[in-house]
């Protein structure tokens, strides 16, 4: 694609680095950037560069933060008694969309995957150990992909935690609600029929 | 969407007011940013700031320029007898990338619309009149959309032309190629078989 501007084509550039954005919609946004006043252009740019500039993360659970520690855990109204083990941040926001957790987190940065090389020591777990050790939580809910990696995951966490004085949790795995049961595939299907429940459990 | 971080929020919601972008996009973009290099945010920033502070409209024919003369009505190889006029600049750059024009351009900005309050002063007009008329072309190609806006601004145009020794056409209009006779729309189709030419006018 052809542009009669460097200064043009520098931007659409720019733009087509970030994710799941090509050439077109790079020109789209730079042409509705020169449409607007400049003024929008520059609230754009440094809402952007003060994000990446003035983010922290979180001494306590490795969260996104503004501050040294985050809004959750300097939440008074968060049990710190229960700790929610996320792979990342967009879980950790997924989990806080659904309003129905009100402890507190732990971000992991990824799971282990020794085909991929990754091993503990990139990962954020000795800091929960020792959070953990040091805090005394009732219980960790590990809310991590049910994937091989996950689950393995799952694993040496709880083999590090072994002797501590805590409840280790997992998410509840089955058909999705809403869900059609045509287009469950079948191993969550047929775990979801060996791990039935009794009806008044699941409807409460 | 709750996000735990203000400085997410805000760079969030500054993506978000770009054409086409969602919180979920937004959100991606922001993490992907954050996972980079703090210099990869550095140069985004800066691309697209100096693109709006920098950028200006060329004095001949109103494409957006790096310098006070674009860098087509610049280019010496290009011919100046031949004035094809867009509506904007998008436009130019699709009718450019084709690679079968070597004229110059004009951008107008716009097409005549009464409907929604646009006369010829919103438009490029005069300005096109006055380079016909002090640098004589010997061609004017009016390559708008074929919609009432457009006829109207040709027809417009045209008014303004007369006594000008200068010949107006306009771009083909048919069954595009590749395209299938069945998904045409009739007006099109109609009109195409009311134009035929030659066959070997047709593919020449």
């Amino acid at each position: 694609m052809i542009f009669t501007s460097k200064l043009i084509e520098d931007a659409v550039e720019a733009f087509c680095k970030l994710p799941g954005i090509g050439k077109k919609t790079a020109l789209r946004m730079v042409l509705h950037l020169l449409k607007e006043q400049p003024e929008v252009t520059s609230m754009f740019t440094e809402r952007i560069q003060r994000m990446r500039d003035d983010i922290r993360f979180c001494k306590e659970c490795n969260n996104i933060a503004d501050t040294d520690i985050c809004s959750i855990c300097e939440n008074p109204s968060r049990s710190k008694e229960l700790i929610c083990v996320v792979e990342n941040f967009r879980d950790l926001i997924t989990i806080e969309n659904t309003g129905q957790f009100s402890g507190v987190y732990h971000i992991l940065g990824g799971l282990l995957s020794p085909l991929e090389g990754i091993g503990p020591d990139q990962l954020y777990i000795s800091q929960l150990v020792e959070r953990v050790k040091q805090h005394q939580p009732k219980e960790i809910i590990m809310a991590l992909s049910p994937t091989i990696e996950g689950d393995t995951t799952v694993y040496y966490i709880g083999k590090q935690l072994k002797g501590a004085n805590v409840l280790i949790s997992g998410i509840a795995r089955g058909v999705a609600f809403g869900g059609e049961l045509e287009y469950t595939d079948e191993i969550t299907l047929g775990k979801a029929i060996a791990k039935r429940l009794p009806v008044d459990v699941l409807q409460h």
